[in-house]
């Protein structure tokens, strides 16, 4: 149940679900969220409310209302998804892979469990299969339950919800897919997402359960002038093995404190330009987007000097062997490592 | 209703009234209550949650539950009372006063709408009414809602709640008390609690309301080796000059981060020893004090060599023209203002 | 002098001038660096020391020596620069203006104090003078004393140092330039940097004293999704109402946690492709760019779709009359405000 | 050399020694000393500067100019003095002892390299002899250098210094001592100081190094309402095992945001009335103290209710085989382990 409803005496718990925004401090902000970005860099939001906090086998789960971010969902002390910028984060993982494929009907998402990537796919006209494979099903339930701006995509009937280990799934069944998309959290040597990250992982599960033109996006990591060399560039070079065309991108999102980055990558190459993906994007998907049009893509997948370089440069190929230790995880099962 | 109630699917929402004490991060605490005791000072509390919120005319009003420190009252940004140590504050206010009384019957409260001083004052079997005056009536509903350490108190029918401004109170009525106690924020140029700790207030408002043989205790602030200048000096040099009797003592309360004082004032002296004040507990007060016995009172109130010279060097008198200024407080009518 | 010089007894002074780059602390980081952002977001850099810290009539400079993100310029409580990734702010806010101009010998900078704008600008080879026009002495002598990069820019016998207001400066002086660049704090109603911001500064000061195909560039606040709202549109906005052709861009800057934005404005058409600028930048800058090449600059002025519709639909003018508040400014005349 | 001394164009390096105490921000503090009392409880100080920082082999050593507590001296992290109020812990841990006993000629100090305990020690007339025997030679090196509080007591010639570990010190010397003082960190499982609070330590080593009559002082910890059960009860009831008489007292120390703890022990009786310490600290000891008087001890040495039955139901006894575990310390040699 919401802690945020009852109201007593004009009184109102939690955040002021009767309508009146009240600070918890008509001053300073007392209660704040502390993100330790790495050991010696710090990113805090003064709090509203801790409005849910839940813990699965794997997890500790909370959705904190924030003041300068709105509801965040954060996992094991890492920022997941921030309301007021999660839409940035999603529609670049989500939009320039369907919109690169002629008609993209079957999606897989690895990961995923906040259900916001399956709201932006679910968007696409031509799409009537998404499975979502999560291995936690207390983050599934959570924010199914919390996270109002994904109840429609939870209840789509063309959302399949499986809760497993996503390379299992897609070893285990006959099944093929369009797009695959990967929202996992970064590779990191001993993780649990480490796996879904290889050569041989992309090679071996992935390719072979792409239809033909099929195209594979997967979230990368921070993208930032320095941050790019913690798994961006890898994930981008490991890549570059497995298949013919792939194309990294990126975007600041404001509540990450760094630019983040995808890498999309498929067989058949990638050549629409900014007008032609704005034209698809008119005739395939329902609504506005916020972020991503024709031009902001093209700017998006043009990645600055040193970056670019380095990725150019990028030798390390992610293979069960090798790794990248990334500061603050263990062995979490979260989308963002904030390295 | 309490948020801390409802859990879904194994997931608690709010404080794990579920009986698992979920932290919110397995890891490094992330959420955290943070106090400026002094601009260049902060005090900072890990917080498991938010419990409620309130605001009143006067004040924003919170419960947090803090790690360190149980569940802490908040008003206007300043802690007033934390769960695991506030026994120290209240037993300090209320017990020496009411011990060296020969027959406390009848007591006033100026200020202490938590609802724990009244619940200190019940527990004297000779007590037969309490009136409990506080100006915020918003103040008083929360914690009769939310502190149920205070439940009783609030239930018991000796005692008389009145909303309203203190002194206006004492000033309209006719009725005399054995004992007045004042548990009001510190006295801030200002402030609306300042008025309550002038010579002129304590001479024409608060003596003639005492009976004979009376007893006046207050709050008195911080009594710190430096802090005790701030307010405690002088609120003990004003009753001084009212009462031929005058004892400051103090003690050390760990979620407040420094030793705070209380006077105790009265035409008759104070001349119990600690045996005689062992006796007068046991016969008189019902269940045990955890913190104050006859030893605990004799050192509480031997102040240490500096502060001792201080405040018989100190000079000021709080008057309707004069005022000291203390950190951080504007107009708030919270009892700790922390200086 | 350098407050890390000194070594005795093998135990270094300040920040470990003798090579050992002593932390404060084997464990957590126990000294830190904190920036309020907005009043409700930190950003906090664990410090290794307080190299420097200095006092003018207008403002309190420090220079810090940070772990994340090396030697910090703060200015009155706000980052200016720091010394990782300074290279994308003065990079981005000196080459394109230049590079777009036929032949740029004439420059005069509004402010930029801290010598890196004056730096950027002496690499390119047609330059032969620049004028470095800021109105705080001390600023500058400070970062001349301890800013070791900018050493050979604050030597240059092309470089002119003037300690003045710009706006009475450029009045003033008969002098006219190839290109003005306005590096100073952003607009902020009361600031004194706002007056160097208005349409009638533009036309009747800016714009006179340029000579014929010059070239005015501006850094223009923050840049962000939602940010860029503060004073970025308005700077667009305000300059678009007085030249023909204006050009907004942006880069993620790590150390200011936001995207940042600048703006460069002429009465010729801004026309090079990303070919044409790399060409450009062989044959007239001096050593290589760390970040600003032809695609750089493509991406950095191909604006989101959110920002770049918010700049066409902006309205306000910055005038004599009108402002836009923004947090955390008061009078200071620092470069970021860090909106 | 000091990095507070050299002064540039009106511009003062560190901290003001130009006299002019320029604050890093003349608005919010900018730069913070932050110190993790518990895992949940942090206690933050603005700072002026980091005047100094050293490195032995044992630690990190330095000393911060904080804005609430002057200098502080931080050993990994945690504070062990602050300029402002350290001679509250310095006069409690040496006066009672010396006071008490009938003629103290000769000292030996176990720990104590900032030499504030040799300097309140010298104070005392009687005393011909100091042994100061500290295990870290680059801490002293650094308290002589830069507490000049200290600088008298370093070069007083009644004061040895000897680089040893205490306990070898002590077992191999012939020489015995009028008073033994025992200023080290806490013990704590697996910390180098623990062997120097065992039952068999206090009865093989130290009590056979006391003169007749001779007295046993030391450091107790945290002996606030709840904080003391961490170590004082356990030195004070491992001390009572060994010593006929054992005196607990204890005191706040603001900068220390607990109240702190010592024991004195002796085979012969502590007897003193408030009185008779008051005369014996007139004729004995050069100068005033600050804060221990006759009262202040008597104050002092009478717990708290719950503190006193605390100690007196305690059990354990440190011994070779048993410890107690104590929040944050793995094996640093630092008295104050705010636990």
């Amino acid at each position: 149940m919401d802690s945020a409803i009852s109201c007593t005496n004009g009184i109102s718990n939690g955040n002021g679900v009767c309508g009146k925004g009240y600070s918890l401090n008509g001053y300073r902000k007392s209660c704040w969220y502390e993100e330790e970005i790495e050991e010696d860099l710090r990113w805090c939001f003064a709090l509203n409310s801790i409005l849910h906090t839940g813990h699965s086998q794997f997890q500790d789960i909370a959705l904190l209302d924030t003041k300068p971010f709105g509801k965040a969902l954060v996992i094991d002390g890492k920022l997941q998804s921030a309301e007021t910028d999660e839409f940035i984060y999603h529609e670049c993982l989500v939009h320039p892979a369907l919109l690169h494929h002629p008609n993209p009907k079957t999606i897989f998402i690895m990961g995923g469990g906040e259900g916001s990537t399956a709201r932006e796919l679910l968007r696409h006209k031509a799409v009537d299969k998404v499975v979502m494979c999560d291995i936690d099903e207390e983050v599934v339930q959570f924010c199914k339950s919390y996270l109002l701006v994904n109840r429609e995509a939870f209840c789509d009937p063309r959302l399949k919800l499986v809760i497993s280990d996503a390379r299992a799934e897609l070893e285990n069944k006959e099944e093929n897919y369009d797009v695959i998309v990967g929202d996992l959290a970064d590779p990191i040597e001993g993780g649990p997402c480490y796996k879904l990250y290889t050569k041989s992982f992309y090679e071996l599960v992935v390719k072979p359960k792409l239809n033909h033109d099929g195209i594979f996006v997967t979230q990368a990591g921070p993208a930032g002038i320095f941050s790019h060399a913690e798994v961006f560039s890898c994930i981008y070079n490991t890549l570059k093995q497995v298949f013919k065309y792939v194309v990294p991108y990126s975007a600041h999102i404001p509540s990450y404190a760094d630019t983040w980055g995808w890498v999309m990558a498929s067989d058949k190459p990638f050549v629409l330009t900014a007008d032609e993906l704005d034209i698809r994007i008119k005739q395939r998907i329902k609504g506005e987007n916020r972020y991503l049009d024709g031009k902001t893509f093209s700017s998006a997948s043009t990645l600055s000097k040193a970056v670019r370089k380095s990725l150019d440069n990028e030798t390390h190929i992610y293979t069960e062997g090798s790794a990248r230790f990334i500061y603050g995880h263990g062995c979490a099962d979260n989308k963002q490592s904030h390295v």
